[in-house]
Formats: C-alpha cells, structure tokens, sequence
C-alpha cells in the first residue's frame, strides 16, 4: 500500500485543537513522506494579526491557501502529509484545484467540548480556546474526506487512518455484465485500483459482484459492492466511474447516480447509447455539477478483457482526466497507440459507435450472403471455412475468421451451425444506424439493407409458407472462389465507404470535427470490425479525396466478379441483399445523369413541387402546367 | 341567405326585458321560420312559482331548458327562432348540447338603467321589474354569440341580425399554399360557406385571402381574412378549421389559434405532419378545451381541387361533426362512396398517409428504373410514352399516366424531361416512413430503396467525377417491353404488399385497428398511387391471409421477368434499386432456411448474445464457447 499513498497529497484537517500537527506528523513518519505543518506557511502579516488574536478574513488566508497549494504540486510524486485547519469547502476547492485525483482528505473530527477541554490543556499555541466556538461556526464538515474519531490515541489514529487510506480505489466499474465483468479485469489487470459495483438482483442470495471478485485472482484488490453509497465512498474523488449498463437503465441509473455523487465526479457510458441521448445526458449531469462522457466501446466479451476500441466524446477536459483509464486498457497498435481517442463534442463517440455496428451489420450479412451462394454450389461447412481460411490471408478480418471457426465448430458428427435457427436478433444499433443514415441524406444503403436481412428472417413462418407456394428453380452457372472473394472484397469497400460518407456527413453537420483517419485507426485492433482493410483505410482518409477515387483500382478490378456473383445469386433465387446493393450502388454514384429528372418531373405535374435545368446553372426553380 | 338561415335554430337570449320575444317574433316572420317563445314551454310548478314572485332555481330550468332542448332538434331541418333567456353558459350548454353546429345565439345587449326604463313602461309582463336586478348578477355574456344593441329599432335590429347572421359560417381554412387553395375551391363549389386565412407576409401589400377570393367565382360567399380573430369570429361555434400549413408551422399555427378559439372548436391538420407529433397535439389540444383531428390528404393540388382522398383520424366522435364535409369533398369511388374514411385512433391518419406517400416514392422510382432500362436500349421519350400508354390498359396507374404526359412534353423541339436536372427533391415522408419502417420490424425495403435513391441524385458532382474515373460497358441482351411490363407489375406487387405490411404491422402494435381494405378504397380514387391495382387490393385485403400468397399466380408469372430484368440491369451497370430489391425481397420471403443462423452465431461468438435451436423447440437460448 506504501507506494499508492507515497504518491498522494494528504491532508488532514480540523479545528484548532483537533490534533493535526501530531497526527499528520505520526502518519507521515509512518508513509515516510515528508510533513508539512500548514501553520508554518502563513504569510508574515498573518502570523502578526493572529499573535495579536485577530481572526484572519478569508482575503487574509487567500495567499497562504495559495502557498499551501504550490507546496501540494511540489510533493505530487513524492506525495507528504499535510496539517491545515481548511475549515471551509472553499478553502479545500482552493488548495486542491486541479490536482483533485491526487489528493486525500483526513478530517479529525471531534466535539466542541472534547476539543474545548484539551485546549486548556495545552500551552504555547498561538492561538487561545476563545476562537474554539467561532472556528466551529466556521467548520463546514467536508464529504469527501476520510472521517476518523479524536477519542482515540494517536497510534490508533494513525493505523485507522491507513486502513481507510487502503480503501480507496481510483475508478468505479458500475453494472457487471459479460461487457462489465471482462472491462474490470481489464482495468484490475492493469493495476488499477478498482470498485465493482452490481446492483443485488432481487430473490437471489448471490452478492453478484462479490462472487465475481473471488472468481479471479487479479481482482483481488478490487473492491465489490451491491451498495451504492458504500461503492461511491469507496472512490477518489474525483470519482471516476464507468457505466456498463443496459441502454434503457441509463437515465435510472444517473437519477440514482446523481443522488450520491459529489460536484466534478466523472460518468462514463460505456453502453451503447443512442448519441441523441448523450447529448441530453450530458447537459443534465452538467446541472448537477457531475461530467459524463460517453464513451463507444467495440470488441465484445474478449475485446472488453483483452482490450477493446474505445470511442469516448464529451467535454475534452474532462476526458484527459480519464484517458489514463481508458487508453490503459484499450486495443494497442502495432506501433503500440492505444486504440482509444478522443472523438468529439457531445456524443459523437456514441454515434460513431452506432455507425461501427451498422458496419459490423453489413460485414456480418456478406459473410452470411457467401456463404448462402457457398452452399448453393454444394459446398460443406468444412469446405466453405477452408475457402474463407484462405482469404483470411489477403482479406483478413476479425469476423472472417471468427466464423471460419464456427463453420469448423461441432457437436459430434454434426455442425453446430447447422442446428442455429435462423432467425437473426438485433440490440438496436443496426436499428439506430439506419434511421440515422435515413436522416443524414447519405445514401449509405448496405447498413438499411443488413438490418432489413435480420428483419426478414424473423419471419420464419411465413418463409416456410411461402417457400412451398413459390418454389426454387436455381438454373445458374457456378461461381469460381476467386469471383465471389472479389465480389466480397468490393462489397466491403462499399460498405466502408458508405460508413465513413455518414460519419463525415453528421460530424460536419453537428459540428463535431470527427477525425476519419483517427477513427479508422482505433478500429483497427480490439473492435469487431478490425481487418486488413482497416489498416487500409487509415492512410487513405488522411486526406479528403473520396475513397473511391482512391480505392479505384481494386474496385475496378472486382467490379465484374461482384456484377457476375449478383447476377447469379439472383438466378439461384438467393436473398442477397448487401451484395446486390454494393453493385447497385456503384453503379448509382458512377451515373453521370440520372433518371432523377423523371421524379422531379412527375412532382412538379402533381404537387407544383418544382424543378430546376440543367440549362439554367442559377439553380432557379420552374413549375410547368403540364 | 334564406336557405341557410332557415336551416338554423337561432336562439334570441337576453335578460327579461331586453326585447327577445317581440324581436324573435319580427325575425321569425321575416325568415319565414317558425317562432317560439321560451317562457311558454316551462313545466307548470315554474310558472306556479314564478307568479308567486319566487325565483327560479338552476335545478326548477334544467327540466324547462330540456324541453327547449328537444323543440330545438324537432326544428333543426326547418329552422326556427327561439326567444329564451339562457343568461348562463351551462343553460346555453344545454340548449345547445351535440347540435351546436346548429345553433346561433342572437344577444340582446342593453344596460340595467335602459332595461329598468323599459320594464316600468310594460304592463302585464309576470315578472316584476325588482328582479332585473338580480338578472343581471346571473347574467354570463356569451362569448360565441352576435352582439346586438338594443337601442335601435326593432326592424333595424332585425335587419342588423340578419346582416350579421350572413357572416357565420360553417368551415375555415387557415393557409391558402397551393392545396389550401384547391381545398377552398372545392368545398366552396360544395356549396359550403367558408372562411379562408392566410396571413399576412410581410413587405408585400397584398391581402392573400382577398386576392384568392376575387379571383374565383366560386368563391363569392367565401370570407377572405388576414387577422385571425376576425376570420375565428366569423365562424359558427363549434368552429371548424383546417389547417394546411408546412409541417413544420403547425406548432404556432396551434399556439396562436388556441388563444382566440373558444372551448369545443375542432381544428384539423391537413398537412404532412408527423404521426408523432399528431398524437402530442392530440393530447395539448385537448388540454386546452379544443378538438385536433389528424387528417392526411392526398391528390397533389388537382385531387385537392377536384376531389382528394382524405384519411382522419383522433378522436371518432369528433369526426363525426367534420364528417359532412370531408366526405363531401373528397373523391368519391364508382359506386360514389366517399375516398374518406375515419382510419383510427391517435395520428393514425397521418401515419397511412406517410405510408402512402412511402408507396408513392417506389412507384415513382420504378418508373424511373423502366424508362432508365427503354433509354438504354435506345428508346426515345415518345416511344416509351408510347409503351406507357399501352400499359395503361391493364396496368393504369395516375402516376403511370402522367408520366406518359411527361415524357410527350416538348419545349420547341426538344423534350421538356431532358431539359431537368436530375436532383430529385423530398419534402419529408418519405424520410419519415423510412424510420418508421426501421423501428416497425417490418423488412420493407422498397421504401428506403427509393428514398435513397433519391439522396444520391444529390450527388451529382460525386456522380460526374465518378462516372469519369469508372466506364460503362454494356454488354446486356435486349430487354423485352413485355418482360420489363411483367417485371414492372411484380415489383408494384412487392411494394404494396410491404405498404400494407407495415401498415397492418404499426396498427397492431398501436391498437389503431386500422381497416385495410378500407384504406385501399379510400386510395383508389383522388389520390397520387390510385390505380387499377389498388382497386384489386380492396377484395384482397377483405381476409387476414398474405396479400403475396393471394397474388400468387401474378408472382408466378411474373418473376422470371422481374429476375431477367434485375440481372440485364445489372449487366447494363444501370441504378434500378427497387426492381432489385423488388426481385430479391421475394427470394427473402420464399427462402425457408436463410443463413440468418451465421449471424446467431457471429453474435454468439463475440458477444455471447446466445442462440436458438432449430433441434429445440421451446425457445431455449443457448450459448457456446466456440
């Protein structure tokens, strides 16, 4: 424990009499750090005023205050103990002013007349027990400080005052799930100090995050609580804590959140927020003088423990005051960056977050789209996860290869996959990102597409009725492997694109200054949609050419083979709806003159809605009585 | 002015002395209508204690004002004039009560020291003149009634009623845009008597409701205003107004209404508002005393003239006082059935008529796409009118039949069509239904197909750039009218089915109980997506069962078509979103076993987000350790 306190500022308070200088004396003895008795600070014309029995005005104690505080800075590394009376929150706020996380409090706290009596016990002090009753008028108890009993001797202060110390912890996990539980050993892995708290779940006797600390060794400092204001005291201020919850329990949680935290506390939502939603939270939690941060994170179960990207935005100040935390445990680069960086104003961090998933949607269906035109060759699972195992070579991705495990994975003679109902789940994100991409007027159809997949094949039964009704006669040619991994690869450049397009769209829409490139980077280890191509992608939005100009080549290259996979899926009758769009949309942005005209045409006949000419570049509108 | 006056029950009201009998008698004979005096209809024990000098109690005149009440209703198909005292608002309640839209209420206003002047020159009357006193403490002036000073003459104050009864009348407009203004004309050339507001747009001189009234014939009764609260006062009570604003004015347009509308006044929303946002006001409306009916209208500006399906919704009794007149405007079907129909609680109307104008933008699109495919075959603007035409025989649709206009119309010798940018515009439902479809669940992806075909006509400078560095070879086989005509009818199959899916799928889940056969009707006629097709829904949609299953034998007939033509469009590198997507949705819905299961396992994988078993049917979710 020496060496987490020898890097702490300490500060024990109280009034006159309370026993600061020999208690803060022992105690720095016992840390072997430095003491440092506030009274020996005062400025010249404060020692006169007091040795006369003039109370100080807080104008008088302003530059001591001042004094106090530079000493505090001086000792950050090596941390001392400090005895200063700091009798008023404003006094405390002065003296710990930007150095709030490395600061500790210890109030000596004692009655009237304990302390009344003691004082005319002692001789010498420049001070007489008639001010005793105005310093305590004075007094306001702090809330954020160690409280520790006079009664008792000395000694004994001293080693309560230690155990308390030991309490402290640096940052809060609140809500364990599978994402909380792997985000806090990642954390306790680091060596960070933590508190653990879940709420208890009612009838079960279980304390959940006592059994998880036990669970695993390197929790073993951490402390877990299923009460809340035990969890909130059990922190630094200012506390730091990382919400892990369900999206729906958020605003709960910041209602009770907000009832026990103390001004300048940090939250973070770590869960997958809507944006709209932290924009809001933010200026609330700004009312009850707390910060909030939200903060993506990507890279499920294993990324949360191995290290995840993480996509934090908000107030900047407020997130250098965590970034230590979060790029601790995020996703490293080859190059050793961590994959975590400070998005933007409000809650960019989350709507880029939401656009990863609606990417992650997109990535997830192509695969699923193989691997439909795969089968429909006659292709085993066995054969179909050696084909992607090989692209996994020059198109590598994190969720290309997660499912050539599953193709692989059995349950004794039979494939495991085989026995999954197909009917695909969605949390909301894809949901999101699709009415997202709707209100941004970017045209980022493959995200729509991937979720309306998931839709459709929810309806199980009316597939089943009307699979018997209209039956399947696949008359196509066989696709080569190299054709469908080229209509794969340039699928997932459309995808990419079309995710980046929305993403600059709605940054520069807010005004969130959202950087592409940096974004790229963070998602190219610890997220769910890290690959290759990823890496790619980095270099190429460093600048703001269109990455399909950039990407021209390969697009080209792929082009036919993407054309031919669709023209046969659609032969076949397959539902292929992210590789049908890919080409469809290229074939969209790469028309030079649309058939748009025939719609503004037809507005323009029913509803006097106008148009403009391509003879006319002042852009003025004209109506015709058709 | 007869005629409308004789229709009316006009009650002459006023404290005893003011004049009501002999100035109800000279009116009645001068309309021609029946009079009766009030004070001959009470119950015998009013009269008995009335002769005694003893007032009457509220509890002795509700008996007295029910049989009032009932002479009322017997008269409301002839009219008649009613001289009654009525001097507190719940009496005139009560008089009045469910046939307000009948009634008028004629004030007899003079002051205490005239009337006391009066009563002590008459003779006979039994009532004492000591009671004027406490008739006029009872007295409540009505808010809603024309004020007539009594001073003047008798036959001058008929005269004055009857110059200000000509005032009322019976429906506002508010917001004379392009369909406010067909809306007037048709429900003045319905022979209702209307006022019309716009207001006043500053910097211009002219009055927008004078100028619109003077320039139609048909408008010559119709009360053209610029201040609002004489276009309010110039109405019947329970006033009736529909607005036809930009959605996004409703709000102030409700704010500045709601102070100057008096309790039961109903306003409907004719506009494109948001479903939402229909059912918000809903609820603020009847905060404040007023009745909000959502009602989406469509047929562009000639239906809105000639006769436009309307589709209302809120609360049916409401309805039921504006029934008269939207049904009387709207279009009417062959067997001269109304295209109104009260389509269900809360902002259901406005939400159908969204989707409406979803189904109207793939209709739109589609369009686009066939002549997109004809110009790539060579096809000039009048050979593929000439192939619309031909369709229109057993395909006819108003947007296909304008389109045929369309495409014939010339500017000297070149096609007006070509002459227009092709950047196609969206006012906001299509953007709104395609939200709605995200969060319905409902796979209807024709909707988003055309809206976000629509957004990258926006792109045409990333367009031109892109077709320069990305050649087209087209290399297709020729694309038969006949195919293309099939494929045309598959892919509007698909878009209605999807229309009506979400349709059904959104009144469920909101407990609308919207009838869909019935909102086929209503659209066969007046509105933009009328077709020969849609008359074909009405039957269809009579039974529960899939409209896809119902259509079977089209689909069937049709989808080698539809497939040939998304596959030679595609050869082609031509942009024909919704007959892809119309070709691809059905091979979604007929795909018994899809490959959604490698997505459950995906999910499974990376977020333990379990799966279910097609080997267990009991739902169980399952998770694996892959």
């Amino acid at each position: 424990m020496k060496t987490d306190l020898a890097k702490k500022v300490i500060f024990v308070m109280g009034v006159s009499g309370s026993g600061k200088t020999s208690i803060g004396q022992l105690l720095a003895n016992d840390l072997s750090i430095p003491f440092i008795d506030a009274d020996d600070h005062h400025p010249p014309s404060n020692i006169e005023k007091m040795s006369r029995g003039i109370p100080l005005e807080d104008s008088d104690r302003a530059p001591w205050l001042d004094i106090l505080h530079g000493i505090a800075v001086k000792h950050l590394n090596t941390g001392c103990v400090i005895a200063c009376s700091a009798l008023k929150e404003i006094y405390r706020r002065r003296l710990s002013q930007s150095i709030e996380s490395s600061i500790l409090w210890v109030y000596l706290k004692g009655s009237y007349e304990l302390i009344f009596e003691r004082m005319n016990s002692r001789e010498g002090h420049f001070m007489g027990a008639k001010m005793l009753k105005s310093q305590f008028d004075t007094l306001e108890e702090p809330q954020n400080a160690i409280d520790i009993n006079i009664t008792n001797r000395p000694k004994v202060i001293v080693q309560q005052i230690k155990a308390q110390l030991k309490m402290k912890t640096e940052f809060g996990v609140f809500g364990l799930g599978v994402m909380g539980k792997s985000l806090s050993r990642n954390l306790a892995r680091n060596g960070f100090k933590i508190s653990l708290f879940n709420r208890h779940v009612d009838g079960k006797e279980e304390n959940i995050a006592v059994s998880f600390q036990q669970e695993y060794p390197e929790l073993e400092d951490a402390l877990p609580f299923d009460d809340l204001k035990a969890f909130i005291q059990s922190m630094e201020r200012p506390r730091k804590i990382i919400l892990m919850v369900y999206a729906g329990s958020v605003d709960a949680v910041l209602k009770s959140l907000s009832e026990v935290l103390a001004e300048g506390d940090i939250i973070i939502d770590g869960g997958n927020s809507h944006f709209s939603e932290t924009n809001r939270r933010m200026a609330w939690m700004k009312e009850q003088g707390l910060v909030f941060i939200g903060a993506g994170i990507s890279g499920g179960e294993e990324g949360a423990l191995k290290g995840p990207s993480i996509m934090p935005s908000g107030d900047k100040e407020a997130y250098l005051k965590v970034q230590k935390y979060l790029e601790t445990i995020a996703a490293k680069n080859s190059d050793g960056n961590p994959c975590c960086a400070y998005i933007g104003k409000q809650g960019s961090g989350h709507f880029v977050k939401m656009i990863h998933n609606g990417i992650e949607y997109v990535e997830m269906q192509l695969l699923a789209e193989c691997y439909a035109i795969l089968k429909s060759q006659g292709q085993t699972n066995d054969q179909i996860a050696a084909i992607f195992e090989e692209w996994m070579k020059d198109l590598g991705s994190y969720l290309l290869g997660i499912t050539v495990d599953i193709l692989r994975k059995k349950e004794g003679n039979d494939y495991l996959l085989d026995k999954i109902l197909d009917k695909a789940g969605n949390k909301g994100t894809g949901k999101w990102a699709t009415v997202s991409v709707a209100n941004s007027g970017e045209p980022a159809t493959m995200i729509p597409a991937a979720l309306f997949a998931r839709y459709l094949s929810f309806f199980k039964e009316k597939r089943i009725t009307a699979a018997k009704v209209f039956s399947t006669t696949s008359i196509g040619d066989e696709i080569s492997i190299f054709q469908l991994k080229e209509a794969y690869q340039f699928s997932r450049i459309i995808n990419h694109y079309q995710g980046f397009s929305v993403i600059e769209r709605v940054s520069n829409h807010n005004d969130w200054n959202v950087n592409l490139s940096e974004t790229a980077r963070i998602w190219t280890e610890g997220c769910i949609i890290k690959s290759d191509f990823m890496k790619e992608l980095v270099e190429h939005l460093k600048t703001k050419d269109s990455l399909l100009i950039k990407l021209s080549q390969t697009l080209l290259k792929t082009h036919a083979s993407a054309q031919n996979v669709a023209i046969e899926g659609i032969k076949r009758e397959l539902h292929i709806p992210c590789l049908l769009e890919a080409v469809n949309f290229f074939h969209g942005i790469k028309t030079a003159k649309s058939t748009a005209n025939v719609i503004q045409a037809q507005r323009d006949y029913f509803g006097a809605h106008t148009y403009k000419r391509i003879d006319d570049p002042s852009e003025k509108s004209y109506h015709t009585e058709w």
